[in-house]
This record gives structure tokens, C-alpha cells and sequence, in this order.
């Protein structure tokens, strides 16, 4: 079979080798679509080389169909159409014990630190499969897993009907946090510096503003009749959206931390203080969540057509990472068809 | 009657001067004692000049005897013995329409916004009265409102029976904080790295840590099972506990900020994210707090002999700012007596 290695930052290559050994409690999956996502953009950078070990095949936004079942797996069947909830947890830590193994204090994220979806046959223990239904289009399928984020993220907020929420930031997840937010029955304005990111946005439904081009803060203020948004996600990844973000909030508003910063970001405490701001970080998903994106998914209501800019063969992956740093790309999906 | 007027900075004398005319719904309180908190001092320092008319007589944490009723007052007889709960609210803003009087869009902070309770004779709306217990000190009750704070500041962080909560900073509030938690059934360090406020707060039965001497990080860690603080508490205010703060957190923890930090501060988002940590910012109070505060007080709970250090007559009020600046007092009332 065909597999994804990467070596070292900015190399990846094809390379053929034998599919590895079904253990115990293992499926085998022939992948169909695997999505690239801005993590798997920092591993092709070498910004995670310390915590990947080379040569990796990574890639976790995946859909595909069972091709074999490894000893003791039961309910699950050749021919199945699954995606995957790439999360491994020790079950042992203070926080699997209080009940948060999404979050794990030893998670081994798959496809990330242990092997991933970037290869024709996929091996991944069956508790971690999540059911698609028949019919389903496995290439919107690969959406799955980001969706999951969003759903995870808006759950997480507690934004639901009527309220008034801020998404910062129009890339993927920024996207996908507003339609999940907007199906919940919030409304929903994505804040924006690039052009070509609001014209997709837009084209998506979605209502933007240009932080660049209006006092974000009255505009805000004029839209909530004074009183600030009830829910502002973070997912721009920008210092200075994560200083302009406690300003949108309203008296006792949440602010959702979803971009990774990588280093400590300057926030205004005091506004925390003055407004009683709730800030919350959130991360991955749970099964629940998952479960959910699936319905979102194969139900139509996340644009997967408008989202999916890109599709390339698993030949060219490394021409594919190259155009999405070139952002070239909203959503890119490497076709791996076995 | 003499008061006290804050003109400008580090400059506040004690005049005589006729007591204001009492108004609809109002009350006149002789006041018994009075607290200067952290605000006080900022007041004092000039920093808060563009928010405070002067000549003002400030002061807001008191207690008092009624000495006279305004017209329209019902429920409230001579003699008495109150405190006051500083907040007058608009009743109007998106803020209060949804609940949220305490943190009002237009808050009236009585003795910072208008007069306090620096003064013999001092008139506030009847509403904003709280009864205190027949048989209770005056002096301690003039605590009731700091120990307000510290209650609204555990009721909005969840900590209860079981929890593990560490408080960084062991001022007034910070002791009250711990203590508060403590009455709540949570274990409680404080972490502090000035020798005095340590030994004060052992003295009233608080265990504390000296983070500049411990990896404080490895010392919760250990206690916590590898778990991590349910909650942690920022009252120091300063740059270097913001950053660590986040640090001490188990996965889905809290950490309240009680400080004011008048700049933006660097946090750690990435640990906010990766645990899914809860960011709160708690401000003032609300009745059930001053009302638990009381109970508290008048019951015992708090140790006010230990903590009110400094008794001053009104007369020597500009020196007791003085001795409060210069960290003489931990506590520090002034005698008003009338």
C-alpha cells in the first residue's frame, strides 16, 4: 500500500509499504479522504518535531470503509462506513477519572503521536470508530472530525437560540463554529481581516465584518443594543484578536479560546474583572460531539461542497501541504482511495 | 459633623460641615468604623482622580448605628445597627435587565462614585442597607464588606467540600478568600511571597506556601495527587501570578481573578486550552453575599481580632493612609464615632 511519511520539516513523501498487523481490538480501515488541518501544517513545519516521532504518517480528519476486523472486535463489520475519534486515553489519570478522557493528562492523539490516516490501510482500535450512515458522501465524511471541534467548541460556550455571537477568525474551524453556532439558533457575525476568507464566509450564508475597516467594538455594542455579545470565539490565533475579544463580551459573556497560542498572549484582565467574563479554554471533542457533526455532516448543514476547495491524490500530498501554506486552499482533501 | 475630603493626591483632611440633607428613601447612619481597602489607597494615590469629584469623602466598608429616617422609608428604626452595600445600580442597562445589577453598565460605587462613609453622618438609600444581628461588634461588622467579596468570590468559583483551592496572595482579601473556602470545606494554601503576610495568615490558622522558595507547580502537584488546584484565586495582582496561575490548574479547573490589573497581563492560553481551563473574573457582590458575609462576621467564622491590626480616630486619617501605604497594618479601621 501506499503511505505518507514525513521525515523532517517541509519533506513528506509516498513511499510503498506492507500494512501493519491487526492487533487485538484493532480494525483496518481503507481510507478514503483525509482532510489537512492547521496542526497538521505545524508538523509539516517541524514546529512539533518534539513531540512526533519521525518517520510519521500523520493525518486524522479522515472517512472510510472497514476492510478487516482484528481479533475481538465485535458490532462492527467489513464494508462499515466509519470515520474516526482520534483519541486514545489512558483512563488512569486525574482526568480520565473525573470523567474528561478527551482530555487526558497522557492522551496519545492519534495521527499525531501515534500513527495516522496518511496511508491506503489504517489500523486504529475499534472503540475509537463513529458510525456514518449508509449513503453518506465519504468525501464531505471527512469533515467530520473538524466539525466535531466546532460542535465541541459551541456546546462548550453554551450559545443557543437568540444569543449573539462573535466568531473571530474565518478560516475552517472559525467557518464551522458559525454554522454550528447558527444551527443552534444563534445569530452570527465572523470578524475578519481577510478579504478573500469574508467572501467565502459570505458565500457560505455567513454575515462578516472587516476589524480592519470598523470599530468592531461599535459595531458590536450597535448590534446588541448596548450590551455586548453574548459569545465571542477566538480562533484567529492573533495576539491582537485575543486583546480586542474580552471588549466584545457582554456582563457576565464567555469568551472561547479555540486557536492554539503558543505563547502567552497579553489579555485584558481588567475587562474580565469589570464584566465578570467567563474565559474558557476548549479542545478536540467528545463522542457526543462527534455524533452530532456526523448528522450536521450528512445532514447538509455544513457547506462541505463550499468547504472543500481542493481535492488531491495521495501521490501529490506533498504539493498539497506546499498550497495550503500558500493558502491556496480553504479545507483540502487527500483522495487515499485503496 | 466632621468629615474627611480627599482633595487630590496624598492629600485628605478632616473638616467640620453641616450633615447633607436627608432624602426620600434615605437614611442618615452615624457611622461607627470604617475599613480602607486597596481602592481607598488607589483613591489616595491620585490614580483614580479622573473618576472621583473632589472634594470626596470616600470610605465604602463600614458599620453604623440609623440615626435618623428620610421620608418614604418603611422597615427601618432608629437604632439600628447596619452596614451598607455600596452598589447603586441603574436598573435600566442590558446588564441589570438581565440579572446583573451588581456589575450594572452604569454602576454607582457609593464612596468612590459618590460620598462615603468617611463622614459622622452619612445618607444612602435604604435599599442599599444591610441589618446586622443585635449583640454584634461594630468593630468587626466594619469587615462585613470585604467578607462580602471574598463570598461572592467562592460562590462564583464553584469551590465546596472536597475541593483544593490555592489562594495567591495573602492581603485582606486573599485571607478572607481562604478563609471563606475553608468554611465552605475546601483545603486551602495560600501562596505568598512576603514573610509577614505569611506568618499573619498562619497565625489565623492558614496554611501557606512561599512560592519564591518552592517550585509551587511540583508542591500542588504533590498535594493534588497529579491532579492539579480545583480552583486557584489571583488576589496578588501581580504579573508573575497571572502567568503561573493557569499552571497550578487541574484539567476543567478554575482560576478567578480578584485582583485589578489595570494592564493587560500575559496569560498562558495555551494551558487554558490544553486543560480546558475556566477563566472567571469576579467583581463586588450581591445580597446574598453581604447577607452570608454577616452570618459569617456575627458568627465568628472570621477572625477579625487578627485581622483589624489598626484602630485610628477620624481625626488622624491622613496618617492612617500613611501607615496603610507603608504596609504597617493588615486591617486597618478608622474610629468615626459620631
Amino acid at each position: 500500500m501506499l503511505a505518507a511519511e514525513y521525515t523532517g520539516a517541509r519533506t513528506i513523501t509516498v513511499e510503498e509499504r506492507e500494512p501493519a498487523a491487526l492487533r487485538d481490538g484493532e480494525v483496518r480501515i481503507a481510507v478514503a479522504y483525509v482532510g489537512i488541518c492547521g496542526t497538521d501544517l505545524h508538523v509539516y513545519h517541524g514546529d512539533m518535531d518534539a513531540r512526533v516521532t519521525t518517520p510519521a504518517t500523520i493525518g486524522h480528519e479522515m472517512s472510510g470503509t472497514i476492510a478487516e476486523l482484528g481479533p475481538g472486535v465485535d458490532g462492527w463489520a467489513v464494508g462499515d462506513l466509519v470515520t474516526v475519534m482520534p483519541l486514545d486515553w489512558d483512563g488512569t489519570c486525574p482526568a480520565c477519572l473525573a470523567g474528561n478522557q478527551h482530555i487526558c493528562q497522557n492522551l496519545d492523539f492519534i495521527g499525531i503521536d501515534s500513527p495516522g490516516a496518511l496511508q491506503q490501510y489504517w489500523n486504529v482500535p475499534a472503540r475509537t470508530l463513529v458510525r456514518l450512515p449508509d449513503g453518506v458522501s465519504l468525501r464531505d465524511a471527512a469533515l467530520v472530525e473538524p466539525v466535531a471541534v466546532a460542535v465541541h467548541d459551541v456546546r462548550r460556550s453554551g450559545a443557543g437560540a437568540g444569543d449573539k455571537v462573535v466568531v473571530i477568525g474565518a478560516g475552517p474551524i472559525g467557518v464551522l463554529i458559525a454554522t454550528v453556532a447558527t444551527a443552534s439558533g444563534a445569530e452570527v457575525v465572523i470578524a475578519e481581516i481577510d478579504a478573500n476568507r469574508r467572501a467565502a464566509a459570505e458565500d457560505m450564508g455567513l454575515r462578516t465584518i472587516d476589524p480592519s475597516g470598523v470599530d468592531q467594538v461599535a459595531w458590536v455594542n450597535e448590534w446588541t443594543g448596548d450590551a455586548g455579545a453574548d459569545v465571542v470565539f477566538e480562533v484567529s490565533g492573533a495576539a491582537a484578536a485575543v486583546l480586542g475579544a474580552t471588549g466584545l463580551a457582554k456582563v457576565r459573556g464567555t469568551v472561547v479560546l479555540v486557536a492554539i497560542h503558543s505563547q502567552p498572549r497579553p489579555l485584558d484582565l481588567h475587562r474580565v474583572f469589570w464584566r465578570e467574563l467567563t474565559i474558557l479554554g476548549a479542545r478536540v471533542y467528545e463522542r457526543q460531539d462527534f455524533e452530532r457533526a456526523v448528522e450536521l455532516v450528512a445532514g447538509g448543514t455544513i457547506p462541505a461542497g463550499k468547504l472543500i476547495t481542493r481535492v488531491v491524490a495521495l501521490a501529490g500530498v506533498a504539493a498539497a501541504f506546499e498550497a495550503l501554506e500558500a493558502g491556496q486552499a480553504m479545507k483540502l482533501l487527500v483522495e487515499v482511495g485503496a
